[in-house]
């Protein structure tokens, strides 16, 4: 059975420490009031590289060149993995290699090629870039590095557990995001080994849970296919090792929903400042949606990443607007004349709502011949402030449904 | 002519410590590694209440008090001074009232009002909340707390120098943004007596430069209109004693345009992972865009603050995606028969393009009788996608234009 002993941790954190950074742990007073505890944030996502993954990555490296192993490495990744290994290899002066499925997104591979790896793309599959990756370290000689299913960067990644403690020895709870399983193996394994009263509790997007089963089932589970926003955490099948240390060391493996995700996201923008990825607000989703119960004491999220595209973040931002009803679709049934149009907008300008979008619709079967519809998208103030829209709207004689 | 001694900013150090957040200065590898410079900054965005405001109205508030003077305090406002002095009376245990434009957004109303402070809206412009919260005064013997005009308000906002030269002792430069001049006054007063050398530049946009140009004339400069979507900056009439502070104390106050500080904005999303309100990113803009010469130094970027409305995040984010070539436009003549337009998204697709939106136009004078126009608005991966999607159009027969 794979175990790892805790001076391994003590040695990474070490080493790690001469060349990333110790991110800061922030008291939110924000999420503590929400949640009537203590919430603290780990902010990994400003680690260098802005993900945890660059800590397992260093380690795995640094420990290679220590035993002499120092030949060029491969990973097959399109996410944090790539960037961690790309970063971690140029700190060690050894060649890089980062396969990526072809339509990677072209802002991650010039990410990856800036810290120095040459960026090979190839296949449609994640499946496809890693039998790529197999490949050529057949061919060259050079090393493939698992994202997580590796003794060694299981303990790079468990350093993160130290720094928490270090920084709050008195914490109740640590709440980590889990795809793969290697930040949760490597943080549970380490806390656990100082202090066993520090709960440790893994967060999984619903639609890719398989940890969460295998936690459950004491054995290991996989997903046939994964469905969440959350790329970071989306995996079919968490490792063998992963797992096994997880079943061990972890209290509890928990899921969120997308949405809960995306919502997290959005007040850790608002409220935090701060871009956190979808699987690094998975943590935060988990406490603010009371999946773990938190009350009263001391809970630290870790916010694992916060690498996504910023069309993303936009989208996310819709969501959000929509949700809080600061976005608003209405249907208004107009004469077909000149002026009907103007008249409208001129009682719309009056509420003090924006126009966002206007369209033309005469092909609803409910209009009078002389009659057109049109779909207005309004941003208001709030719900309250789209009622009073819809009120006035009423009060002018104007027929109109919300969409 | 007024000054502020060294020791006043020491005793306001002390003060507010025990209550308010000693933001974390951070090195930026990024914009260090784009400026050919060390480039620090200071989070202040991560500030209580989301800005420096606090740091001058929690001082403001607690001498007050400790003269004795504990009276309801009012202040006119619909950005971070509302919620700053709302935090601080609340902090003091004084009530607070604040007066905003009656359009003010509903998000700064509701966060004021949970700093626990009374919102009341009035009139259109700053100018009617102004004036009504001098009545308030008059009728209520409440003391107006001015936003920046104020010997105390300005001894608060300095304790940021002094946080940073105790971070930081061999900074070189140090840039901040001005917008009625407090923050720039107190810093550059603060940092000026404490060590000559370094160099303190204010920084404002171009569209409201009262400040600059008042550095330049040797006296205070006045603006009939600003024009910026930097909010928090956007100040007509600085005041007398921060002008006056500033002429003294400050190396230089330089300009920066709105699409500098949007660039900024998106930068520091995207590689800090950090949301900086536009006022705050005014100082990331003016090194970026290479207003201040850094080049091997020690540089401070001041991020002043971090609150803005998601839905304007968007808006950045959106014209950040249209300069980088990520949305693209076009307009393509159709044969108008069924199936034509599935023919063209089946090319669309097979180029990797992600279509955003569609629109008909049989409007347009040069089209034949049986033609008809669709312009499509596309999501690509940058230039090079955009122009590889044009040539497959183009190959296939397709006459396009882009708009």
């Amino acid at each position: 059975m794979d175990n790892i002993e805790l001076q391994k941790f003590e040695e990474a954190s070490e080493m790690l420490k001469r060349v990333l950074h110790h991110t800061e742990l922030d008291l939110s007073s924000t999420f503590s009031k929400i949640c009537d505890a203590k919430v603290y944030l780990k902010c990994e996502n400003r680690q260098k590289t802005g993900s945890f993954k660059i800590r397992g990555a260093t380690y795995k490296i640094m420990s290679m060149v220590a035993r002499g192993e120092k030949v060029p490495v491969v990973a097959s990744s399109a996410g944090n993995h790539a960037q961690g290994v790309a970063y971690a290899a140029s700190l060690a002066g050894i060649p890089a290699t980062i396969v990526m499925p072809a339509h990677a997104p072209i802002a991650k591979v010039q990410a990856t090629e800036g810290y120095g790896a040459k960026v090979v793309l190839h296949g449609d599959f994640y499946d496809d870039a890693y039998r790529k990756a197999v490949e050529i370290c057949d061919q060259e000689g050079a090393k493939f590095l698992h994202p997580y299913n590796d003794i060694e960067v299981i303990t790079g990644q468990g350093t993160l557990g130290l720094e928490i403690l270090e920084d709050l020895p008195t914490a109740d709870v640590i709440v980590v995001p889990a795809g793969g399983g290697g930040l949760l193996a490597g943080i549970s394994c380490a806390v656990k080994q100082v202090n066993p009263r520090v709960r440790v509790i893994g967060v999984q997007a619903e639609g890719a849970d398989a940890i969460a089963r295998s936690f459950r089932s004491k054995k290991l589970e996989k997903s046939d296919t994964v469905s969440t926003i959350a790329d970071g955490i989306a995996v079919k099948e968490p490792g063998d090792i992963t797992v096994e240390l997880i079943n061990r060391y972890a209290d509890d493996v928990v899921t969120v929903s997308d949405s809960d995700i995306a919502s997290s996201i959005l007040m850790l923008m608002e409220r935090c400042k701060m871009i956190v990825e979808p699987a690094g607000a998975a943590s935060v989703a988990a406490v603010l949606s009371k999946k773990i119960d938190v009350r009263g004491k001391k809970v630290v999220c870790v916010l694992s990443g916060g690498n996504m595209d910023v069309s993303f973040v936009q989208g996310i931002i819709e969501r959000g607007l929509v949700a809080r009803h600061r976005r608003v679709k209405l249907t208004v049934t107009l004469i077909d004349k000149p002026g009907s149009l103007e008249k409208l907008l001129h009682v719309i300008a009056e509420s003090g709502a924006n126009i966002l979008s206007i369209q033309h619709d005469k092909f609803s079967t409910d209009l009078n011949p002389n009659e057109i519809n049109v779909n207005i998208a309004c941003e208001v103030g709030g719900k309250e402030h789209s009622k009073q829209l819809a009120a006035l709207l009423v009060e002018k004689g104007y027929r109109i449904a919300f969409n």
